[in-house]
């Protein structure tokens, strides 16, 4: 079964001036996976945010850089959750070429919490429900 | 009479893969400069936002890029209020390479705003008579 | 007629703390949406830079930025050539809210140029010709 | 001992709608006391670039999220290598709050490239020397 994935294109923005994708972009390039997954899921992160003041936040991130992605590429980044428990989820996401060759693979610890504090709080039973299925 | 200015340094993250620094960080860096002369004023920008849902925004930005700068250069960075008007200022700012040729200079219209709703808020009167100074 | 369009998703990486887009990020999607519109128009920017050493930088910028856009907003930004000259071109570019409302209306203008010395380079006359087009 | 550190002040370009700073951009804060550090050993990146186009590159990180930074924070950015190879580093990188506390923690491998193959390159035996002293 394949997993949640967008596509994302390497544009100017991203690269630097050894020619290839900046590294720390691609953790942007995961978030934009993530949010979209959690978006599939039926999460409105904005709505999130404005009304109840809580968000997702990565608690720790593993990540092997692998080809390098250039100018022009058609990424495929992926989510797929490894482990779902009361308060943070552990994800693995990679981000592939066009040719199916990974530039990078991550395993990241993503919990939901408070903005105003940054505490914890649990994920609602529907999402985790969600999440499992 | 000099300016205010500040200095930044040229990173990788600053870098596009023509070697040069991308067109949209010169802007990251106008607005350091914002920050920190708004600082040099006596404006806490982080108070204004947690405390009283206020910030400044740019309402128009008119650039011109020249020179480009490259990895490791240390850039100086200029503010220069132009005009100050109730609920707004216009800044005359430039970035400049070390022998002294503009990377960037440009003409921004910043306002206050309250971030809810982004309706403008006048300018303190305390804040104008400082900038005016 | 409509101009040339791509669609942008806001992700958290996009905003701020004032809970918009970030200024400078709509200049990185207006070059998503130019560096789509060269695509189209049969540019390899990837090829160009690679092979001939030689790429678009913008020269100058005018951005009225009006209202803001937030996460999860779906924007539209369009590309519109206003003025083709030998080593530079004139572009109208907007960012707007599915709503219709404008975020950020630029007018733009990028020349050719080679990476190494960042000397202007004549526009091709097929390119000038499809532009024109 | 104190390891090598930077100071790195956060702007509005650092944070996100949750007011605190967006987790990709430790990233950017660790490279640039990576920069700093490697310059403080007599390492001209830009040089080595330009002429021998090589660089380092990020082969893996491992990075814990702590304390959130936020707007005006003054952060530092540490940097202590823990294991030197023929052609790869193991590095320890911290950003602290001004009262100490953590914000990001890593343990991150870099390796030498050349840029346009992204093939490794050793280590020469002067920087090897430098950075064990």
């Amino acid at each position: 079964m394949s997993p949640f994935h967008i596509q994302v294109r390497v544009y100017y923005e991203d690269t630097d001036l050894g020619g290839v994708v900046y590294y720390a972009n691609y953790l942007r390039f995961f978030e934009r996976a993530r949010s979209e997954w959690l978006r599939s899921l039926g999460v409105n992160q904005q709505r999130m945010a404005a009304v109840q003041g809580v968000g997702f936040v990565v608690v720790r991130a593993e990540i092997d850089f692998r080809a390098a992605a250039r100018l022009d590429d058609l990424l495929t980044v992926s989510v797929k959750p490894a482990e779902v428990k009361r308060a943070y989820l552990w994800l693995d996401q990679e981000v592939r070429l066009e040719d199916g060759r990974p530039c990078a693979a991550a395993r990241i610890q993503v919990a939901c919490v408070r903005h105003k504090d940054m505490k914890p709080q649990p994920l609602s039973e529907e999402l985790t429900a969600r999440i499992s299925a």
